[in-house]
């Protein structure tokens, strides 16, 4: 087993462990507070798991760098070195109101390159896993290729903000598509373009929405951008951001300016 | 066993047996045609369900009434005796691009009254069904009440086109929930509010979108009505509905006129 792969192995065993404290956490009330608005919520259980993932890292690569949607490294300005990006609940809204359709996500960067991705859905017990060195992996299953498919020809992904106030053409590039899902978690839309299941997803996102998919996203041919044709910055604030087929993402870029 | 319960069992086996037909059908190639545009597609495999549920049927009831999506049934005007109206593939898009987020669905009227639902979300592995005479099941387990939540407490889920085009106010409800869904599949949003993952769902929806869904959500105490606060026309053409808690639905009537 390569170096790579073994690592691979090892953070993937964390998040494992990460999922069966959240789905141990559902059996018991959650405390849920609103960060900044009642569409944005937090709970006991997302800032427990990104302890319990910050744990880990520390123990095992203590030179290493984190940060975390709940608060971890916050200060964080330098991409050298490998960096840790965690989501530890994507979709808390599902989490609070569903108990399901939430992701456990973990990016790391090394050197500012996307290096491994980890997405878990926890309930659903689907995961992927990866990378450049090491391949991308669903529940042990190796992903080879994904159809390069063109916009009318698959489902796309869309942020609801986005979509009903038509920004960058969001409304009329889904129009586009044979069908548009709004889903509230990033985490389920990168699984749904990794496996073919949409053709692209839009949306507005933070680092940690976006650092596990790209890594897991980019080895495959997809193509991963800030919108309007941008390169997604790892350390910035919230950007509007495309995950897509290349076929799909050339017809977005050129059809919609 | 009461007749009654008696019933829905052998019904619920058909549903399981239609099933294990669509799994196994996804193993093999399938042949997609358009309906009425390209969002609006059928399959062989949805012919084939409506085609073995219709069988089952007309052999233990032979003088029922039976409906289907797929062209059963078509000039039935009356609504006299015990009715079948069956979706055999809700969610084709779905169906066709995930392989997953799809469901079988069977409603039953009796006398015009909705007596019996079954909604399968086979991939999910997720089966209601009953009715006002047994009580509602999911997996086996019976749900006794929902909370009466309101708009503002809740996710819903709602059609792209009412959502992008704020058709009866659709946007404008949508905003004032927590979040919102769009799923592509009835049945799933069906299933999600009668387990009160979702407070509501409003939609265009044929009466086999619908049929299953409202014999399982109104002994529940949900609220299923065509908008705006009309009864719903269980042999009618397409129309704009909506099923929610009662809160939640007086809020809209109230709020969105």
């Amino acid at each position: 087993m390569s170096r790579q792969v073994a690592f691979m192995e090892e953070v993937k065993g964390w998040v494992y462990e990460a999922g069966d404290f959240v789905k141990e956490e559902l059996r018991h009330v959650i405390t849920v507070e609103e960060k900044s608005n009642r569409h944005d919520l937090v709970t006991n259980v997302d800032k427990a798991t990104e302890q319990f993932l910050v744990n880990k890292i520390k123990k095992h690569y203590p030179n290493d760098t984190i940060i975390g949607e709940e608060g971890t490294g916050k200060s964080v300005t330098s991409k050298d070195g490998r960096l840790w990006i965690i989501d530890p609940i994507d979709g808390t809204l599902n989490f609070v109101k569903q108990q399901e359709n939430f992701c456990i996500m973990i990016g790391i960067f090394e050197g500012g390159k996307a290096s491994y991705g980890f997405i878990y859905n926890v309930m659903k017990d689907e995961f992927a896993y990866g990378g450049r060195h090491t391949g991308i992996f669903i529940n042990e299953k190796e992903i080879k290729n994904i159809d390069n498919i063109g916009i009318r020809d698959g489902l796309i992904g869309c942020n609801a903000q986005m979509y009903t106030e038509n920004l960058y053409h969001a409304t009329d590039i889904c129009k586009q598509a044979v069908g548009v899902r709004v889903l509230g978690c990033a985490g389920i839309d990168f699984l749904n373009v990794i496996t073919g299941r949409q053709n692209g997803y839009l949306s507005k996102l933070a680092p940690w929405d976006f650092a596990a998919g790209v890594a897991l996203a980019e080895p495959l041919g997809l193509i991963c951008k800030q919108i309007p044709d941008l390169d997604y910055d790892i350390l910035g604030d919230r950007q509007f951001f495309v995950v897509a087929t290349e076929k799909t993402y050339h017809e977005i870029v050129s059809d919609f300016k």
